[in-house]
């Protein structure tokens, strides 16, 4: 059996010396190196923003969108939109370990598990596609897929249904973050509060700021706020524009009797949201960026513009147990459980 | 006397209700609200990227260089440059200050200073463009400017050339908070470190780090490593190509025994280098990336992407006490003085 890299750089093809990320294609043999995984795949949770172009492209066709899917694996080896660039997670069945993993992994053969890295990365095989979800962008197929020796999965939980877990998983970063980083009695903004992961954001802060803190929910639309309002989950709730920096800024300025934040937190999947959450943060606050529509130069230069000396985090989609605190939320909350069901879940 | 905002947003003309930084133009008149400062200007430093695209499309023609500066700001009311979207530093003479600053600010009329905020947000004037000086991006005006109340700035000390002062201060921000982030014993690879900030983080990470500390430079060019080795600046020095992540890793692990870096610093103004920053970095280390060609969403993705649990810091141009600390290195350090001043100063 060949020996592998911890990353899967083994597996790259082209163009050589780059990661499996980046790579255009990688070697998708479905017959592991020592320290890989294979999975029987079951559910693909397709990236947002590529299963929206996938379905764009063809014109909402399910057998369209089905060729459009194979075609990119058959070419990159990995099913990584080459319009987005983005990938997804996926649900299987482990079917095999490398015997360099003994006694480095808790899995074992039949375990059900979901990948916690990128499908972009992830050598993948689609031998048939046997249904489309087109309203929360799942896609059960017949395949397999490889996991590194570095790739992060989380098992199923038996007492959590697969597609609410798969859905809470997929944003588990940014709960995860906020815990790690939010005090008691801070003053916390969450920024795009009512929606996917927002929702999860505002539940970890109030735990973790406590009677002493404040938190803060920010949202576009009053029909969204209403709803995050109904389950109490945040001690202010607020709507508006949160890429008009100076309406965020009066806004909080307001809540907060002129304090302003300890902890702003930005899960606002827009442009142009940096300079709002910059301004609501104190100085020597911290401003976590979470969403994916944040540019780094609009931080970097915002800041100094308005000489703000504020901390500000690139949101990284993993942290130590972050499956576990994610999922522990939904075990934790009845109600949020099942709004998030009803919202991200289709049940 | 008009009252002002504190960051300017009463000089915006179009689009209403932005913050002066993303406006498209602003009011120029030198009269000046209640909270803001004018300035009589000497030089402008203008920033890297802006200069190099304005002597391309005047190719070269100093007189045509003068035409496009004057354009920019007689259609923004500031120098941003509309490709690059920069703007860059002054130096200039405090003429007058609003009433409402008293007892807010030490300033006084006829002091010396160059304004930290940058260029892309300040209302400027020019009346006569006197000398371009190509080889160090800097231009001696006839001209105003008006400093708003959040507009940082620094006194242009007596003991160091303005020049030597004016490259100093356009990078104060990374050798600033290199100082806050590193701790005694800490291993420090410094990305680009043989470059203009670069050579500055590496003198301060020398210093907190201390005698159980690694500082490690890692620079492009063999020749540029020599004259950073010459000072004695790390301990370690290692030539390589930053934006091949595997190759950095390999070198970082060698290096460091296996065990990688607490602290990653990132200065190297090309694309590409976050996976091998976040590659070099200890699970639970910091990556520090004061590069403008960061990516957000490469850094964020590609952390996950091997499960690094890294804390990822947008470089703030700004940090309280920033132009102190940068100038202090210039005072302390004679040899880094000459060579920063050869390079970076035209001396």
């Amino acid at each position: 059996m060949k020996k592998g890299n911890p990353y899967g750089t083994h597996r790259v093809i082209n163009p050589k010396g780059v990661l499996p990320q980046p790579a255009l294609k990688i070697d998708n043999t479905m017959e592991i190196y020592d320290n890989e995984i294979l999975i029987d795949v079951q559910t693909l949770n397709v990236d947002s923003a590529s299963f929206t172009q996938i379905s764009d492209q063809a014109h909402g066709d399910v057998e369209e969108i089905k060729k459009i899917m194979k075609g990119i694996v058959a070419e990159r080896g990995k099913h990584q939109n080459p319009v987005t660039g983005s990938g997804g997670m996926l649900i299987g069945t482990v079917k095999e370990i490398g015997p360099a993993l003994e006694g480095k992994t808790d899995l074992k053969v039949g375990d059900k598990i979901a990948t916690l890295v990128s499908l972009s990365l992830t050598p993948l095989v689609i031998e048939e596609i046997k249904d489309v979800r087109k309203e929360i962008d799942q896609v059960d197929i017949k395949g397999q897929a490889i996991l590194f020796e570095s790739g992060i999965y989380a098992k199923i939980p038996t007492d959590i249904p697969e597609n609410l877990a798969l859905s809470v998983l997929d944003v588990a970063g940014a709960p995860a973050q906020t815990a790690k980083l939010v005090k008691p009695g801070d003053t916390v903004l969450v920024l795009g509060g009512a929606g996917k992961s927002g929702i999860l954001c505002l539940y970890e802060a109030k735990k973790r700021a406590g009677v002493a803190g404040k938190v803060i929910c920010f949202a576009h639309k009053e029909s969204s706020l209403q709803k995050v309002r109904d389950l109490g989950l945040a001690d202010y709730y607020i709507s508006g524009d949160a890429s008009n920096a100076v309406e965020v800024y009066e806004k909080i300025m307001d809540v907060t009797n002129g304090e302003l934040c300890d902890i702003v937190i930005t899960c606002v999947s827009r442009e142009n949201c940096e300079m709002g959450s910059i301004l609501a943060c104190k100085d020597n606050g911290t401003v976590y960026f979470f969403s994916m529509a944040t540019s780094f130069t609009k931080a970097a230069l915002g800041a100094e513009g308005v000489g703000k000396d504020v901390n500000m985090i690139i949101g990284n989609g993993y942290t130590k147990n972050h499956a576990e605190v994610s999922l522990q939320i939904i075990r934790e909350c009845e109600p949020l459980r099942k709004l998030y069901s009803k919202l991200y879940a289709g049940m």
